[in-house]
């Protein structure tokens, strides 16, 4: 299995479009996302995320965050840490919270994953985004499985 | 690809089972939905709503409100706009709006879709449900993946 | 087909962690769950849990609490109908809550779906979790898919 780690930002007239144009600034704006819960198999490649047919059905983890209050500091994060064994995904996000706390609670928790389930990271992957909302702004993160 | 187009409204004795006559009233009360982003492959076909298998799994894009104060005036709204390479769904509703604008807005939404990914509408159609609630009520309008 | 009810209790160090602990407990952390709605074909046998592949994709019908307040009662509950024709799942869970009529009304509403589609009830199962919490706990009830 191969997946992929995305993120993507935008402004957008509405709150649903401002979270398309982000999907699309992610480049997963043109599937269906079906959401799943977080767990990656044995042996699964990390790869750049290739171009999506469209309109096919895609699982992935999503964190999104939405706001239209101009000025408002968005921020989406996933960690993703592997083990020889498996894999484990944390979502974390906030509104004007510090994105550097955002980041470390996401890692603090996927680790957390990992040690409950008697794993050894190999590979940790955090992947976060942030954005200062001018009208409408939505930020999404995402691991996506291919 | 088939996809068909569908509403349907409710009351019921608790929110759960006003939503589920929901779904039945709309024809899909009797499989497992699961809900997708919107985004529709090209060369689709719009269809009328077929049996479905009892149990089977249907992917859908679902706009639902659901309420239990009397008199609410309970809305959902799904706009669907079809080029000849792809199709967007736009998800809209509310309670205690005004229909007219609930249903403007979706189309807003989903024609501002389809521009930005510099698609050229050929078939555009709305699905609206509105329900004045007597006791608990419920909504729904749903894109369909067949 | 074949399902399995099962449920799970967990603290954690965040609401994060608390929910997957309790997926764990209820042995379906190690996979991806996906949310369906709640209708179980015809003639599915309901089998005791088995170990699941790491990573594979899990449907299941899914209820859950999530709490950070010490000596809140947390509760889910799911209620499962099996007629020769179909099965409905009805989701309960709540805080603070007599777990009696948490139970009750789950029983309640899935009988009122058997009704409504004129099944007639041959097999009735209820799954109820409760937990008072400590620090951040969570309580989760399901019905997988196998």
């Amino acid at each position: 299995m191969k997946v992929s780690i995305t993120s993507g930002k935008s402004e957008g007239p509405t709150r649903l479009n401002a979270f398309d144009n982000a999907l699309i600034d992610a480049g997963i704006g043109d599937v269906n996302l079906i959401k799943v819960s977080s767990i990656i198999p044995a042996n699964a490649q990390i790869v750049r995320l290739p171009p999506l047919e469209t309109g096919s059905t895609v699982n992935c983890v999503l964190s999104h965050r939405i706001s239209n209050s101009r000025g408002d500091l968005i921020s989406a994060a996933i960690a993703v840490a592997l083990s020889d064994n498996m894999g484990c995904v944390a979502e974390n996000g906030g509104i004007n919270k510090d994105p550097k706390i955002i980041r470390e609670d996401a890692i603090f928790m996927v680790e957390y994953m990992m040690r409950k389930r008697g794993e050894k990271i190999k590979n940790l992957i955090v992947e976060e985004i942030n954005h200062k909302v001018k009208e409408c702004g939505a930020v999404v993160a995402a691991l996506v499985y291919l």
